[in-house]
């Protein structure tokens, strides 16, 4: 047996083995039974938005060769990417600053390697969406965790960075996050970007739900409040596109030409056809308006019967799709429970554990942006299973 | 201004570069005047296979909603290239030790991970495919270069290896390789892979080129003669389709589950569409091969007609679709030379330095798999520039 690396023993992203798991499952019911409702996965139930899919096959119809794009994507893209700064959030943020990557799981290691060392401290809440912990550390860097909790809206804040000595090489913050469906006020996330340049730590921030958020709180971007800062996005959640594989970088100038060297020697580019998809997503705001009005309703919906089914320990759900839920008073192994309640209720969803290796064991995280009819049988399975 | 990482350090691809400047140069030509040969760029002038671009239409417009696939990607895509492998090399090998990948570019970080540590030291030939020692650096590893020439066909062999000391924790090999476009002897490449197993030294196969060879040597698989080997393949090369980001690894058993943790964390999946057509591309055999009938066209008129123009210092073409060629005797600079053929004769090339930071600028290489007519008129271009 030749020897492996320090990589080998990276953690599993446990969603990803809750699916397989939930698949097995579903493919083995038999016909008629009541299907397997997925509420353990980020991913909304539709596709692309129609415009999107019709873009891509309008272009492979007229023979469009679909060859490498330049590093940092189609220039047409990251135009209408800086636009989407002027629409959205009234910020000038230059086309030459955004790179297009393989959705943001291929932006956060571009982003670490251009910004940090091995040995590096970076911190981030916790609860946390696991990859963040896995990638800092395959890549030899350490994660450094900020336990929070309901008192704070699961987030940091600048008492907790300021508390730590010496402080950090980097903070990844995310608002909304994953898995609590939390968001930072905005005048608090100001105020966090301000002390992380002023104190020479590098700002990640990842703005993936961006535009899904219910009204609590404004959105905030950290491309407006500082000159340092990388923010991550992705056309996965509010344009509805995961499987494509697309995301940008808003950069610092001081890494756009590093982070330029980093994507052609570690991706060359993101998808062609998924850059052509993406670009006509901007144009389809009706139907994706239409899903978040969804995602609202199943929200009102699940936060209304969720507690008389026995979960009434519940995040304040700002943001993204996720419901973050206190089981402690059913179980101490969420993992456990979670293979139960897959199992005799029929629901996936994922154990805590997957977000917060200390405290997770008490927490689930269920997610509802699947089918509103799925969201809406989910509270009485809920509720059978756990009368039993 | 914030630190940077040592990964900010990351020389560029310097083809990314290349290709850029074709780009600005061939945007700039006046109507009419004869656009830039493209000889720079590793990519077929045609796109994926006409029956894959099909499949993904039709699925597409079926509404399939593209969303992430399980991390080692669509078990009927798995278990397509599993039977490519019976009818390609009469080989066994499972479904479950082949991963999909987000392009070649995404299987080298994975292999690279779950193989080696931080410091370990990687061999490979050079001149090399650049990303090789840019992921390994970027990554913390340490690339150690076999200095190789025509002597070898530009591939290290057994008894270079065996010089080492203490011997390298991990090789890279290729063949077909890129630059040089050169393969290894398959008992060659089998008394490698072989004393790599007994050495305890991870071999990484770099197979992308399999499919694309003219008949000077046969292909042999890593997989067939080694059960601790990675082979890296990708559908950009022989199956036409680069800028669709796929591709797969085959693993051998100890890495199939630190790979797959791995993938979870880095990638999520590869592009669900490019799944699709890929899986259709197998289908597409007569089209692939009119391609590889093209190639092998360009590549015997070049060999005819470059040593006549001024350029008679070729690698043997034994496969991919690269010329690599000796320019001493016209320049000791290879960026400076390809800038003025790209200026003065419309061609672009790419410098050797990308491939050999040392030799390199008495090299350069040149790609033969853009558009038959292209690289017809190319020699005659080339012999007027050196004429001048």
């Amino acid at each position: 047996m030749l020897k492996t690396g320090r990589g080998a023993e990276a953690p599993p992203f446990l969603v990803m083995d809750v699916i397989s798991a939930a698949n097995a499952r579903a493919a083995a019911l038999p016909p008629g039974a009541p299907g397997v409702i997925r509420m353990e996965v980020g991913q909304p139930g539709t596709g692309a938005p129609r415009g999107a899919a019709e873009a891509a096959v309008k272009a492979l119809e007229a023979g469009d060769p679909m060859g490498y794009t330049e590093a940092f994507g189609r220039a047409s893209l990251r135009e209408r990417i800086s636009a989407h700064y002027a629409e959205r959030y009234g910020a000038v943020v230059p086309a030459e600053r955004i790179a297009v990557t393989v959705g943001a799981s291929g932006a956060f290691p571009l982003a670490f390697l251009a910004a940090f060392d091995p040995g590096d401290r970076i911190a981030m809440a916790a609860p946390f969406y696991p990859p963040y912990a896995n990638i800092v550390t395959a890549l030899g860097m350490r994660p450094l965790l900020l336990p929070c909790d309901a008192s704070t809206r699961w987030q940091p804040n600048v008492a907790m960075l300021e508390a730590l000595d010496p402080p950090p090489d980097g903070l990844i913050l995310a608002s909304p996050c994953n898995p609590a469906g939390t968001m930072l006020p905005p005048e608090e996330f100001s105020a966090i970007a301000r002390w992380c340049h002023a104190a020479g730590v590098r700002l990640i921030s990842d703005e993936i739900y961006h535009g899904l958020s219910y009204g609590t709180l404004r959105e905030a971007t950290a491309a407006t409040v500082s000159e340092s800062a990388v923010v991550v996005n992705s056309f996965s959640k509010y344009f509805s596109m995961t499987g494509w594989r697309i995301g940008w970088l808003v950069l610092p100038p001081d890494l756009v030409r590093p982070v330029e060297c980093l994507a052609q020697n570690l991706f060359i580019s993101a998808p062609h056809v998924a850059q052509v998809a993406a670009e006509a997503a901007f144009d389809c705001r009706p139907e994706l308006e239409a899903n978040i009005a969804r995602y609202r309703r199943s929200r009102a919906l699940l936060l209304e019967a969720l507690p008389k089914a026995g979960l009434d320990r519940l995040s304040p759900a700002d943001g993204a799709f996720y419901l973050w839920a206190d089981i402690g008073h059913l179980t101490n192994d969420s993992v456990a429970f979670c293979a139960r309640l897959l199992a005799e209720a029929g629901i996936a969803a994922t154990p805590g554990v997957d977000f917060d290796r200390d405290r997770g064991s008490r927490y689930l995280r269920l997610s509802y942006c699947g089918p509103e009819a799925d969201m809406a049988a989910a509270p009485a399975r809920i509720a059978a299973f756990l009368k039993r």
